[in-house]
């Protein structure tokens, strides 16, 4: 066996232990009995704890040291891509010391108890102290890794969600979004006209809504036999192995279309899953997602793009009437797409529309970087969150579990992610616009059910790919373009403006 | 940290192991999409070596060792019946080779698909130089484990399931057994006046078999808050982690107690599971159940002694036609207790009765020892299998199918394990004489609906103390008694010369 063989061998175990792992954090979600937490919990940190020795270990630097020193490999595209990921994750796997590890594993395992409550409890003092020690070791971390070439600290931690961005970028392009969106919101806010909310009010049973749900899955080519659709009280998408890609979505039978809506956005993530090469390259980094922002362009492309269109609602309305019944056989398509269209800022990120959201995204992003650099002391973030949640939506923040204790993100210590939300927003809509150029016919295919042709570009473009290019190559090879915010502001501003009739 | 300590927490790190491979293993029944299935096998496969080498390195054995020459671990009793089953587990471990467990497990994996692939044609032929090779691959086995005291080779099989258990003494127990019961079914068999088959015929439909039994799971004490039922193909339960603890059932709409019945049986199972004490002693054989045997005989009791009781008819059948509806208003405890209790010679074992069913496993014993001691070639074992069932059961055996292929068990290399279901039923029965000895007023307990004290005495008596005693010791220490073939019979003749009215 080549070094290389014995590399892939190494990285197809580590993802069959991976796979445990991913298991044993689905069932979590959405099978384990209460009284299994602690058990799971003990099971977890075992898992992570094998399978960073085995990506640390000597020999597994050895091994990739003597693959990169292999000028045969070097002619190899796909080794080469392979390597050079391997090594940026070796890199900040090794860069860390273990007491690090374990202190950071330790205090956000406990400042997530502690958020929890304090969330609870709306009480920002309580979870101050444990923020203030998490942001230190954030930093702690960042320091470790180092700022990449041509960043800053906050890229360090940047860089483990979204390989290779850098803030300086985000924040031109979202300064861009930002300077658009804010006035195209105020001028929704003052129309005269807003479309009506045809949805409220409906009672839809949760058994229709999760046949309606799984029949779209079908539709849409999902591919069931090779997945699941399972309920949790927070929707997630877990790929946790070759043909075993697992959905979760939530029901509520007075919201008729949300679990849906929920349900198309993990399907999105899901059908990237099944359209990496997961099978043939097991365990490689080009089996594996490029980034997160990526995957989420993915699963808002259809929530929002094909979920959001008037097409779709063509499409999807009959078969919604007939799997769910009389209580929406008065409703429209046209009716549907305006309702689920309308725009209404909300102080909770989640529940918050289209186009407000990404200015949640935008505050977090702000502000994470003045705390991890020590611009904004801990004690003040909920003065900064509410003056900026004033400025931004015009919202007085009542209490603090509607302001800065909304999100679990900072008690994790997951420093850098929010970014990639309002990136994958983008990233779909600038996808969007290269689908319709390569399949002009695309909005008549999904008035007519017909998603192969878009899943297949998806599929060509996006999925298959892994982690061979950088999201930012991986977005110039897809759409032509570096990453820009025209696409997401001509198909907001053009959106809004017929639903609002501005 | 004393040698101990460091030995107690492998334990629990090698038992955090066995509960993620324990989970990929239920999800794979009840769980897994169909394209998952070679996923699973290697994830399952690399776990079992993982727990295997940590089981049997160099370290261990040293732990172990060292453990053994402490003086004052000798003074502990818990810690020294620890260290004798930490040996016995080691000394099986270790003496196979390492090729012949590869080539054992690789093996018997083909020799499965083989095996499915005969029985569905019902072609022994096919599968018999499969079985010639497991037999031969199984004897090897036992040549390397040897004899042990004052047995067999067989015996050394044997004892992977039924620790210290001697084929001797077994052969002794079940001619007995065998020597009135073959006179009690032919008398059961030519009585006049049968019960009727008042189920027969009856619709229940699935989701109320269900409600009716976590309905009978929670009133027996079954805690559903630290476990799961769910459905699979084959019934079975998983005990995998403290607080969690699986049971799986299926149902039939046309089999209006099966479900019931096969439930009560893995809630015997699982309430050993949650009776072992796997919080406090993680990974410890103190945790672990004694043996198959005494296992079966907790599925047995509750399946049996309890649910084809007329007490728990008494209570049962007014809370199943509440649930169940109209479909069950005319029965009586009565006519279901008689229902539930014919006997009717089956060419299939696990479609057997309570009495016939130990005539299956008494012929699969002595066939299984025959062939591995090379008395009977295994082209021959089909006609052993019919002269057999025709001697004991009176039934011409049609097809192999029905016959020698109908088990899974010898295929897997599972030979030893057969006899472990009929001592689980004389566990079983003579357990419920201890208990109406200590409990005088279990019966009217039982029609009361008061399980607490029936499950105390077992959590007492055989629960809490794992593999502290060896079987035949724990049944010594909670019946008063050695194993004997007695109460079965005695539970046995009484019951049928009531039902059959002999």
């Amino acid at each position: 066996m080549t070094a290389y063989d014995q590399l892939l061998a190494e990285l197809r175990e580590i993802a069959a232990l991976a796979s445990a792992q991913a298991l044993l954090a689905w069932d979590q979600e959405t099978m384990m009995p209460p009284a299994a937490a602690a058990g799971r919990a003990e099971q977890l940190a075992l898992l992570a704890g094998l399978i960073h020795q085995r990506r640390t270990c000597e020999r597994f630097a050895e091994l990739l040291a003597a693959c990169e020193a292999d000028p045969e490999l070097a002619q190899d595209d796909e080794a080469t891509a392979n390597l050079r990921e391997l090594r940026r994750d070796h890199e900040r796997l090794t860069r860390l010391p273990s007491t690090l590890v374990r202190e950071f594993s330790e205090t956000t395992s406990l400042a997530l108890e502690a958020w929890k409550d304090a969330r609870e409890r709306s009480d920002f003092a309580a979870f101050a102290p444990w923020l203030q020690k998490v942001r230190d070791l954030t930093r702690a971390k960042a320091e470790c890794y180092g700022a990449p070439a041509g960043g800053t600290l906050y890229d360090a931690l940047l860089d483990e969600y979204e390989p290779g961005a850098r803030s300086a970028e985000l924040e031109r392009v979202f300064s861009e979004l930002r300077a658009r969106l804010v006035p195209l919101i105020a001028r929704v806010m003052d129309a005269p006209n807003p479309p009506a909310d045809v949805l409220a009010g409906l009672r839809v049973p949760v058994a229709a809504q999760e046949a309606l749900g799984r029949r779209v899955l079908s539709a849409i080519g999902f591919d069931l036999n090779a997945g699941r659709l399972d309920v949790s009280t927070h929707p997630f998408c877990e790929g946790l192995a070759p043909g075993d890609t697992r959905l979760t979505t939530r029901y509520r039978e007075d919201a008729a279309f949300d679990a849906l809506s929920s349900t198309l956005h993990e399907m999105g993530h899901g059908l990237y899953e099944q359209g990496l090469p997961k099978a043939e390259r097991r365990g490689q980094p080009l089996a594996e997602a490029a980034s997160l922002g990526i995957h989420e362009s993915q699963s808002r492309l259809w929530e929002n793009l094909v979920g959001r269109s008037h097409a779709f609602w063509e499409w999807a309305l009959p078969i919604a009437q007939q799997v769910c019944g009389a209580s929406l056989a008065h409703l429209t398509p046209g009716a549907v797409y305006r309702a689920v269209n309308r725009v209404q800022p909300n102080l909770i990120r989640v529940d918050s529309d289209e186009a407000t959201y990404n200015l949640h995204v935008m505050l977090r992003f702000d502000l994470e970087r003045a705390l991890l650099a020590g611009e904004l002391p801990v004690a003040e973030l909920p003065g900064a969150w509410s003056e900026r949640v004033g400025a931004d939506l015009g919202l007085a923040v009542p209490d603090d579990r509607r302001g800065a204790l909304q999100d679990i993100h900072w008690a994790m210590g997951a420093v850098g992610y929010f970014p990639t939300y309002t990136l994958g927003n983008l990233y779909a809509a600038q996808l969007w616009e290269a689908v319709a150029r390569a399949l002009p016919d695309v909005q008549a295919q999904l008035r007519a059910g017909e998603f192969a042709p878009l899943l297949g570009w998806l599929r060509e473009n996006v999925h298959r790919h892994g982690r061979r290019y950088p999201a930012a190559e991986l977005c110039r090879r897809a759409t032509g373009e570096p990453l820009s915010p025209e696409p997401l502001l001509r198909y907001l501003e053009a959106k809004l403006t017929a639903v609002y009739a501005l």
